[in-house]
C-alpha cells in the first residue's frame, strides 16, 4: 500500500478544454483532480510524487512574451516552463493540502522547481517537432518569427505553428531534493511540464535551452530514478486501446512490454498523444521492473487496485 | 560557524540598474552574487537559507499580462510572484551549485515555491501603498486601469503608478518543507519576492490574494520561525547610516534594538528603501534574540565576521 508511486497528470486535469483558462478555472480543475489524489493518499499511497503537463499554460506565457516583446525582454522557453511549474505547483499545494486536511491528513506538499538534463547532441535539436504556442495566420507575424529563427510548420486548415526540439530526458538534476523530501514524508510535485530542460557545457553552470521535454517521458525517468514501484499516467481516456476509433477497437487490460512494443511498431498509437504515453510507461516497466499503467483520472483508485485502466507488466522473459 | 543563517539578497543582486534586463543579464548578475554566497558556504556557513527580491521581475510579468490581456487571461498578482520565484530560484540553483562545485562542495540547492500567510483584515488592504509595475502616462490606459479597480498614485514628474497592498507576513506556510530540507543538508531558497501572499478563508484551500509582501519582513519572519542565529540583509550600501546624505552622515557599526528604534521614530530611514530593511532586522533581533545585520553584498564575509556592515544586537535589558 505504501509502495512508492509516481503519477503523471495529463493536461486535461488542469485544462479540460485544451485552453489554459483563467486562474480560477485552472484552480477549480486542479482542485477536482486533487480530490482524487487525496483519496489515493488516504488509502495508503503516501509515498507519492506527482508530475503534470503544462501545454496550454506555457502557450499562454509564450503569447505574453511575444505581445510584450517591444517593451520588456522576452524570457527563454526554459524560464517559461519554470513559470508554469510554480503556478501549477502552487495551486496543487493549496488544493491538495486542503483535500488531505479534509481527510485528517497533515503532510507537506512540496513543488520542486525541477531541472532535467538533456544533450545538445540530441537529434531533436536538428529537427524540432513539438508544436507549441498559438496557431499563426498573419503573414507578417509568420515572417517575423522565421527571421527570428523560429521553426514553423503548417497544420492543414489551422495555420502555422512554432515547433521546438523535444529532446530525451537524460537525468533528473533535482532528484536529490525529491529523494530527501520523500524520505521526510512529503508529497512531492516534480518535473512539471517535463522539467526545465538544461544542458551541461562542462565549463560553467548548467543552463536552460530552448526545448520542451515530454512530460510522460520525464515522469517515467523520474519514477525509475527514485525507485518507484508504480508509474501511472492518469488522463481522460480509460486506458490504451488498439484499433482505436475503429469497429475493432479493444481496450488493453494487462499487456506485456513485448506485446506493447509490437503495437507501437505497428503504429497503433497516435503520435503526440497516446504514443508518448505508451512509450513512457513501457520504458519505465522495461528499465525498472515496476508496473506501469494508463488510466482515466476518475478511475485512479481502481487502476491502482488493478481493476481499471491498462496495466503494463514485464513479460515472462522480462 | 555552522550556525543557521538567513540571507536576504536585495534586488540589486539580480538587477543593479533597477530593470530586470534580459535573462542572460539576470543570470550573470545572480552568478556574481552566488560566487559570494559560495564563499560563505565554503567558510562554514552551511546551514543557509537565501531569500531575494523580485521587483523588476514581477514588474515585467505584469507588463506582459497587461499587453496580452485581450488574447490570454491575465494571471493574478500572486501567480506573478510565483513565476518570479521559479525563474530566480532556477537561476540561483544553477549558478550557486556551480560555484559550490568549484569549491569542492556538493550540496543540493533547492528553491521552494513559498507561500506566506497574510490576513484579509490587514489594514494594508484598505490603503495600498506598494508601487508596482511601470509608470503610466497615457490617459486612456490610466482610465482603463481605474475602471478595472486598480489603485493608482501619481509620482511627480514620472507619471501614475499602480499601488498594491503590502500586508504583514503572519506565517510561512511552507516552513515545514524548509525545515526538512535544511535538516537534510540542503541550501534552501525560500520566500522569494516576499513569498506568495495567501489567505485562509477557513472554508476552502488557502488561496492567493492581490498583494506583495515586503521581502525583508518575510525573510525576517522566516529567520525567526526556523530559529536562525543570524539574519543578514545584503544590499548595495555598506550598512545603515544616520543623517544619510548630509555632512553629518554616520554609518552604524553595532547598534541596539532600542537605539535603532529611536532612529526609526525620528524618521532617519527612507520609506520603501532603508526603513523596511531596518524594521525587518530589528524585528528579527527583538523577537528571536539572534543577531541581525545590513551590509554590502561584497562585504558579506566581513559582515558575518563582525568587521563590516551594521550589526543589530539586543540591548542590555533585552
Amino acid at each position: 500500500m505504501s509502495e512508492r508511486t509516481v503519477i503523471a497528470l495529463g493536461g486535461n486535469a488542469i485544462s479540460p478544454a485544451g485552453k489554459a483558462g483563467t486562474a480560477p478555472e485552472q484552480t477549480a480543475n486542479l482542485h477536482r483532480a486533487m480530490a482524487q489524489v487525496a483519496e489515493l493518499v488516504a488509502e495508503g499511497y503516501t509515498d507519492l510524487v506527482l508530475t503534470h503537463g503544462n501545454g496550454p499554460q506555457v502557450g499562454n506565457v509564450l503569447i505574453k512574451n511575444d505581445l510584450a516583446r517591444d517593451v520588456v525582454p522576452p524570457v527563454p522557453l526554459d524560464w517559461c516552463v519554470a513559470q508554469t511549474q510554480a503556478t501549477i505547483g502552487f495551486t496543487i499545494a493549496n488544493t491538495l493540502s486542503f483535500e488531505l486536511q479534509q481527510r485528517g491528513i497533515e503532510r507537506p506538499v512540496v513543488p520542486v522547481v525541477s531541472r532535467v538534463l538533456v544533450s545538445r547532441d540530441d537529434p531533436a535539436f536538428q529537427e524540432p517537432t513539438k508544436p507549441i504556442g498559438p496557431y499563426l495566420n498573419d503573414p507578417v507575424e509568420i515572417a517575423r518569427r522565421r527571421d527570428a529563427g523560429e521553426d514553423l510548420v503548417e497544420v492543414e486548415g489551422r495555420g502555422w505553428r512554432r515547433v521546438v526540439p523535444s529532446p530525451r530526458p537524460l537525468a533528473c538534476v533535482d532528484r536529490p531534493a525529491v529523494d530527501l523530501l520523500l524520505a521526510d514524508g512529503a508529497i512531492v510535485i516534480a518535473n512539471g511540464g517535463g522539467g526545465i530542460p538544461v544542458v551541461d557545457d562542462g565549463d560553467g553552470p548548467l543552463h536552460g535551452i530552448e526545448a520542451v521535454i515530454d512530460k510522460d517521458l520525464a515522469g517515467s525517468l523520474l519514477a525509475k530514478e527514485i525507485g518507484a514501484a508504480t508509474f501511472a499516467i492518469l488522463t481522460d481516456v480509460p486506458g490504451v486501446a488498439v484499433a482505436y476509433g475503429t469497429p475493432d477497437q479493444r481496450w488493453l487490460e494487462e499487456v506485456s512490454v513485448e506485446e506493447l512494443r509490437g503495437y507501437e511498431v505497428a503504429g497503433e498509437f497516435t503520435v503526440g498523444s497516446m504514443a508518448p504515453k505508451v512509450a513512457a510507461v513501457r520504458e519505465f516497466v522495461d528499465r525498472s521492473g515496476g508496473r506501469g499503467m494508463v488510466a482515466a483520472l476518475d478511475d485512479a483508485r481502481d487502476a491502482l487496485h488493478g481493476t481499471a485502466g491498462t496495466r503494463v507488466i514485464r513479460g515472462h522473459d522480462g
